[in-house]
């Protein structure tokens, strides 16, 4: 059954075929938010006289019966329908007939699409921010854990400076903060209602927009309907670079953990059960959990660009073109929440190296300690800096590897609590 | 004159012709910000005892006469250097001597070239919204001022639905609230103080961050050290998330212009002067302006992408690679702005085709509304639709082409007061 | 089951979970490479003297009847196995014990990963190349029907110079050329012999290479056990190129009929079966078929650049984030072929509007004839430009709708044969 | 002077400053293109009686003249002049006055810059067919030189397999190969003659479009003027490709430059002058060179990404969008040349550690050496390794770092001689 459906035309089997996509799998992460946004409309509908006060009772019970379906996972869309919101309104109008017919009155499937992916949207955002809390949590706790455990710091991978594990687990943490900004932007874009817009430019029946964004729970509404119809793609992308940046601070850990692990560094690892080996090889544990992290979340970073290159230089209105977006912006969000949730899984179980420090490789780290030291004693940068040169060059050198940074943000003086407080700010700042 | 030079060597020609690349062109840019952050670092560097009052004097004075150069113009990177950072500390060698070197303690160029990026990017983004927000304005009097015009609505590049100018040019003025959510984030991400991280590990000097954060305005720190480091090319990229939002409205905007001006449709043009034609061809007139927006705002929407494939897969810590960052960064910034400009300057001089309406290929638009109206009459939606089809197929349908669109967002109700207030809150939400 | 198991530890679930990805589904598409190529080295470890040559028999003798299990359609990845390779190698030892095992001597699973991408890329392209072929073939047929048909030509959109049917079909089928050079070169990369190289290191077995070269059909090897291996990833992106190549010009086209489609410019059709509409508008019919074939062919185009991100920065050798690449990789191979099979497929129905060039919006067109009819007299082209604009100007032009253009590749001499001839010299160089 | 000026009307110069772009500075790099397509079009428009003899005899001898100038570089474009179409017909006419403009018949700036593009690429490509040879030689003749020296060879950067210098610097040799197949099929794109299209859709002018075609040297013609318009974009799009193919070679090897300069790895370095240090970090050397190659290489990968957003989504027919792909296109052909350039220059001197294998760390390489020993002593494969397992759990395993590698590509036969002839093969196979 198609809506758009002649009655007269067969419309050609291999057209059907190439055009109906995968929305029946898909639309299932919706089918809540079509119902919802279905009760809301059938609402307002009868609050300006579209609908009896009958009618709306009877659409809405049927519509919570169908919610109680979604609930228990018992719902299905067959093949006989090609998307979500025929089969809904198929169900209506087998047990309600004409008035199940009615609650199409005054919106289109644009409209029922764009407000079900803003509230899909909205709260999938909640789910990440989440996630991101509970991983945000434990990379502290890891950093005040091992925040005593001393790391070679690299510059151009070079053996650089005196770093720490507290500092490292805890840069990670206070990098999600960066991100939370770009989901809270994500999330207060969503956080506009487009019901009411219908094919994108409005209708001329007397709508309650204003109804339905209260009753859905909207901070405000896109009012524009052709804004609210361009909103798609948008909304998707705006999400997408949100996602990217979380994305991208856990495929950067992901390959700072594969390097780590590498028997050249053997700056950390994980239990055998975590990790994949050989009895050949006993000392090989491939971090086949990182490279997925890795992977998945490089391929999240390019979902931004491919939202674009579907939607780009379209002139403004409805395409076909947009039935795409859900393919690929769906399985990036649960992708994402799935690299989130291992992250957070492997990193309670992580073993960190306390001794890597100990390695002569490492002693030139503490020269630069030995310049500082002069600097306060009041010898110039450039002239402590050409002393110990000569030491090293002479061979007299030796590194005392105690270390005493205090100021904010270094090792001896990691700022978590800081850092906490900033996250937890950034969190509530819907 | 290269600050990590080691006398005795010669470094190979070739090899610095191939790395030394635009910094002397692009540093410019930073000047100022350089100069500010050495200040701040001097008084706090003068606090905790590494400078003498009469250093921290002389230092700031030499600043100040080199920040009044920078204001002037007169201030230039020669040849011999390779970037701002080498020019400074020249000057300040050259005139201070001892003192010169001194304000190099405790800071590296790894969080010089930080703390300038995140100042620059504060400073660009509150140009880019002030500019977003003349383009808002001009767009909303558009709306108001045409808002009676109608124009069809097109669903997949199809006659649709009836809509307006009054629609068209309050979507894209509405669309930039979304725009405004993600500079807000990118300015969030910016406003976080590195300067003390040095070269990515902190320093055992004692440096009072907190100091130079407040002196410097930002909001808060980068606490962890690691942290700020990775905020490299992190905060190019947020911020070309946000640029690349506003981008895309443009962009598309843009594209609907040039269809728009095309003969087939004719609904908008521009005086003369604005577009490029041929004597031969005098219905001709050429959307060069709007083409080129179209064509700068999409290799805008390119920046992230680039910015992601030069820092992707990189562990933590400084890589010379980020050189490059400027390179894509900074020109971007630049063309964003004068895209932004020009379309405001252009659509000050619109010219909006009033009787686009009344061609009869445009007929059918208004056969909802009949539909709409029956419905009001309690006819089912489903029902009253398919009257109306019939009336079409017998010949028997007439027009009525005044419209009585009332809900919020419609033709007959754009809500630009709703909107503007929408945007001055987004606008002020820092 | 798998491959690196040690017995005596539980992978941890949701690990396993993680990591198994869809190879289950998609390793079908590789079945039959991979028992090919399974032949092709039992056969030569049966000559150097690995195997007998009754384990050789027994073993080519099951991986025949597994072929046919493939072809027949009744082969199938059960849950427990993690992969293609996984399940073949079950099946060989339980139906031979310890000879299954021995097929395993002298390759490992990235080298037999390899092959089957190297073999099964060999195939697809020759079968896009058939298909890329046979809308060819309609095109250039097109381009001949409809010759004479005049449509205005555009250049920023605006009405410039006459064009036709016949150069627009022509002018897409002359562009799949282009294609036809990047698909060739994608197989000559594809058809070099990656197996033997191992886990990427090659082998102290004395296996013969140039043998399984010869038995799978390659054309060369893939000699240094390093280069096939980094072929991974490599080899994928060479083909996205290609395959970035054929979407970008149906996707281009694509745009064309949407646009073509529009009231606004009415120049071609296609039978309602083919399209979408809506009874209340009857003029309106959705291209649907080739917005998503626009979309499909725009979300292949970003196959590259998702693929770039997966697999750069990382350094030689094998990394597990190369699974990911299958995920991309073979369903965009798919969409190709099934977007050039329902091209072929529509035009085959296209109707073209012989009359649109009486419409007298496009009667400028012709004024370049005149400017050119005076240049071939002899006058200064910037001179007759001159005139014809001042005879437009006094209303005094009268535009001569026949056309006489004669040079190669013009609308009077499109060169059709010549276009065909440079098809087929492009298609059969392998 | 701008081509389309109307004479009376002032183009705002708001309008000019945003459209000139950089195409005088970029246009210096097809000057000479120009000249010579307009040396052949000169001769063509003589052969058809639209120049007389004296006045093609004059046209040339002042296009000579201007060759002359390019040659010496003593050719500049002044600000007067928006591109280098403009400054040479200005010449001409200064110099020959009506003559100066004859030349202009039948042709557009349209299929003049196509033109021009056609023939930079074609010797571009043939430059960096010649740079990628250079440096193929480079890195077969360090395999061989250093075929002996064992490194170990990394898969999920766990230590894996005995690998070897000689394999490491032959696989990138033998990578670029495949390089060279995309470099050709590019130059196939290229190696067609769009002059002659003018403005997209030919000219009425009688034509001779087979004599330019000879004179420039083209292989054949891009017949069909619209697919001749249309190759803009796609034939820099089709070479991007091949330029991405070769950056991500040397992006790779870059990358593993970097990994194994570091301390942890120490496989290879060099001399001090071509890389940078810090006299308190005596072992420091940062490889600027290779991350800067890494970076541009990088930045070259998202070339085709660029040009696909700025090209996509548009409809057939000149757009001025097509401006900005200059701006991209250029640097990066250059960047990829400097690239190749300071590569070879670089590895002239690279200073390979010949006793990396002795670090115990690798002892566990040889365990897959004996487990083959033993499948070549007729046990199975997965037995021998279980053997091999038990030796090494009871610590009772010796390495043996004798290897004895035969087959084709392995350790003890690198192919370099067949490596070689194969790329002999795709170098001349134009």
């Amino acid at each position: 059954m198609k809506l758009w459906d002649k009655g007269e035309q067969a419309t050609s089997e291999v057209i059907e075929q190439f055009t109906v996509g995968n929305d029946r799998v898909l639309d299932l992460e919706i089918a809540e938010y079509d119902l919802r946004a279905s009760k809301a409309h059938a609402r307002m509908l009868n609050s300006i006289g579209i609908l009896s006060d009958e009618e709306s009772h009877d659409l809405l019970s049927e519509l919570d019966n169908l919610l109680d379906e979604v609930e228990e996972g018992s719902f299905t869309i067959e093949e006989d329908f090609e998307d979500i919101h025929s089969k809904i309104e198929y169900e209506l109008t087998r047990k309600l007939g004409q008035t199940g017919k009615k609650i199409h009155a005054g919106r289109s499937r644009n409209d029922q699409v764009l407000v079900c992916l803003h509230l899909y949207v909205k709260d999938q955002i909640l789910e990440i921010k989440e996630l991101v809390k509970e991983l945000f949590k434990r990379l502290i706790s890891l950093s005040e854990q091992h925040r005593d455990v001393i790391i070679p710091g690299y510059t151009h991978m070079q053996v650089a400076m005196p770093s720490s594990f507290g500092l490292w687990f805890g840069a990670y943490a206070e990098s999600l903060i960066d991100d939370l900004h770009l989901l809270n932007a994500a999330y207060r874009i969503a956080d506009q209602n487009p019901l009411g817009s219908a094919a994108g430019y409005g209708t001329s029946l007397p709508l309650d927009r204003t109804m339905t964004t209260d009753l859905l729970g909207f901070e405000t509404l896109k009012y524009n309907s052709v804004a609210a119809q361009m909103s798609r793609g948008r909304l998707e992308k705006s999400t997408s670079f949100a996602l990217s940046s979380v994305a991208a601070t856990l495929s950067k850990m992901a390959m700072d953990v594969c390097l780590y692990m590498s028997q050249n560094f053997g700056f950390l690892s994980f239990p055998d059960e975590l990790t994949t080996g050989s009895s050949i090889m006993p000392h090989k544990k491939n971090p086949d959990v990182f490279e997925l992290v890795r992977a998945k979340c490089n391929s999240i970073q390019n979902l931004p660009n491919e939202l674009i290159l579907i939607t780009n230089n379209l002139p403004n209105g409805y395409h076909r073109d947009f039935q795409l977006l859900k393919d690929t912006f769906f399985p990036a969000v649960k992708m994402l929440k799935s690299c989130l949730n291992i992250s957070h899984f492997m990193f309670g179980q992580v073993q960190v190296n306390p001794n890597v420090i100990h390695d002569e490789k490492y002693d030139y780290l503490f020269s630069v300690e030995k310049v500082n030291k002069n600097v306060m004693r009041n010898v110039p940068f450039r002239e402590a800096y050409q002393k110990v040169g000569e030491a090293i060059a002479k061979g007299t050198f030796r590194p005392d590897k105690k270390l005493r940074h205090t100021h904010e943000g270094s090792i001896g003086n990691l700022c978590n609590k800081e850092i906490k407080k900033k996250f937890n700010q950034a969190y509530n700042q819907s």
